[in-house]
């Protein structure tokens, strides 16, 4: 079946960018009630791109929540089990947002823009109400507001050079998960070296919405001749680079132990913070099911629109293949998905079942290699 | 430039009844993270198959948030200027969630299934991470979750009778905004009278997605001779209805007395409620603009995707349009908007600003007549 179009109204909101990014995207989806693109040329050719050039990607969609006021830096600690006791200006952090039951409300990373200042930048459900409920419900003396500022993501081995183009500053200062308050043609812009690949490169935050598309038109004047093109955040290669994607790889019934992300932070934190309790159990028991990654050899699969159920051969309990694309590169499907814990061994055969039919692959490890090293 | 497709993903959630649905579905959107179809053979055809027929709509993107536990009630009285005291199990209220500010978070269908025990039906916005953060903060002893309850809306003229042909129940015996428990087929549905049209009709709430084809099927089989066919919320219905939507007509920088949902609540409730004072403010000093219906002649105009500026000929300040679509059965566009406060009478001319252009229009009463009656 032909696959319906798009329909928008104001419900979604537009983006600054969107006269620009718009043009030329053969897919979208919605993202924090935003349109994103999610393919130009194709998955593949946008890959290649991406891996060898610098695209501008439209990424207003990553929304921010503006956490003020005296007890911010309580609040925000309060959302997460990493410590931010020592975040400075300037700092950026990726950082899980839990419930009570250590579920993954979020993932964003969070600017430090001052000490009692902090900037969500989020992925796609609705923070600015889980943090306003919060606050609230606690009574805490701060203000959580949309600032509207609309991310804009340069991405890919060249961006460093394009970057250099736009802004005074050096940009090899601009250290990783670091960020500076700059200007590219007049524009405020904060620019951070972050952003959804594993390609390098940089986020820039637009606050005044009317520049938008002179901001993108100067950055595509000024990268024509490094082959600069639009893109978006790239299927196979966040998967590639390990990159979780909240609503896929996990959700509100996900922990971060068992989606791995406890490797940005460690227990123990002296900040009290919502779910401490049903973590620090986790923890100690031992998460039930663990984040892999898997190599699938043969035909192409798509990415699954609900999860693919997978079991470990010789081994007891089912798992789930939460996302999957082809690698042209690697030349096999990479995956990402969840194994009963005791069965995540890298180079286990797994059993994975796609619309009825059963298809072979192995575990992993973090650089898709399936022998141990 | 061509539409894009929407690409689908795990992130956006399944309805169940998606094989079904999406089929024949020409333009969809995202909704509370779920597909929402927008238009099937077209706009003004599903308008006027509505008014005549029965429709099927998916609408499992009307999302359900459950509180239960002694705090429910408090906890959902708290989250409404609407008093929630005197509802009984089966009943249904529409009704607008407010935060501090007395801006309006969602306008869920409230339904009681028990007296500690309510669902809450949402519009477009994550309403289970606002009302978590609200309990959690505020230290309540209730459960707020996604009980993964996907709605099925009939509507149009002919939705009783086909209602009659699935039910045991006298269809007649299901008074407006209530619902009963009942079965289609074996399967098990809570069936009330609501739904987000103004041709009348049923919201079937199912909770065994597994059980969504086979509803559909069954009921597409028992409406065959009643000519009915999918469809979906229709634009111009549910202006013409005064049906407001929630990001476009209304956000949370509106609040509930200049958006005219003052109508469905009495100020005063005994029950303490978030945005109290912020609202009984407003209402004490009148709302700086109203929501009114709008008249255009002329050309058909497209709904907007930012609002259209609006002034009221003869009257200072400028207000905006909100919705608007043309309709075939009256002959004009009708619209939704705001216009300052004091200048909203039946009549009056306003000039609306459409992509540089100026278009005029008029004031109209709720049923679209433009001179006082």
């Amino acid at each position: 079946m032909n696959a319906p179009v798009l329909s928008l109204s104001r419900r979604l909101r537009k983006s600054p960018f969107e006269a620009r990014s718009h043009h030329g995207a053969k897919a979208t989806s919605v993202y924090n009630h935003v349109v994103l693109p999610t393919a130009y040329v194709s998955l593949e050719d946008d890959y290649w791109h991406l891996r060898e050039h610098v695209q501008i990607w439209d990424v207003a969609c990553q929304v921010q929540v503006e956490v003020k006021g005296r007890d911010a830096l309580k609040l925000v600690e309060f959302l997460t089990p990493r410590d931010l006791s020592s975040m400075v200006p300037g700092q950026c952090v990726y950082a899980p947002l839990l419930d009570e039951r250590a579920g993954i409300v979020n993932d964003p990373i969070i600017l430090c823009m001052g000490s009692d200042h902090f900037w969500l930048s989020i992925s796609d459900s609705d923070v600015l109400l889980w943090v306003k409920g919060l606050a609230l419900g606690a009574g805490l003396d701060v203000t959580v507001s949309d600032p509207n500022v609309f991310p804009l993501s340069l991405q890919g081995p060249k961006s460093e050079a394009l970057l250099d183009r736009l802004i005074d500053e050096p940009v090899g200062d601009i250290r990783f998960f670091r960020f500076i308050e700059t200007q590219v043609a007049g524009i405020p812009l904060v620019v951070a070296r972050t952003g959804w690949s594993g390609q390098g490169g940089f986020e820039l935050y637009l606050n005044e919405p009317s520049e938008g598309e002179r901001l993108w038109d100067t950055i595509a004047a000024a990268g024509a001749d490094l082959n600069l093109r639009p893109g978006c955040p790239n299927l196979i290669d966040r998967i590639e680079t390990g990159l979780l994607s909240h609503g896929n790889d996990m959700t509100l019934d996900n922990n971060p132990i068992e989606a791995g992300l406890d490797r940005f932070f460690k227990m123990g934190k002296s900040a009290n913070y919502l779910g401490r309790e049903a973590l620090e159990k986790i923890a100690q028991d031992g998460p039930s099911q663990q984040m892999v990654k898997l190599v699938v050899s043969g035909e192409p699969l798509a990415n699954p629109r609900v999860t693919y159920p997978m079991s470990v051969v010789g081994n007891a309990g089912t798992g789930c293949v939460t996302s999957m694309a082809y690698s042209p590169r690697l030349g096999h499907n990479v995956g990402l998905g969840y194994v009963p814990t005791g069965s995540a061994g890298v180079g286990n055969s797994v059993t994975i079942e796609v619309s009825g039919e059963h298809v072979s692959g192995q575990i992993a490890d973090k650089g898709w290699q399936t022998t141990a090293q």
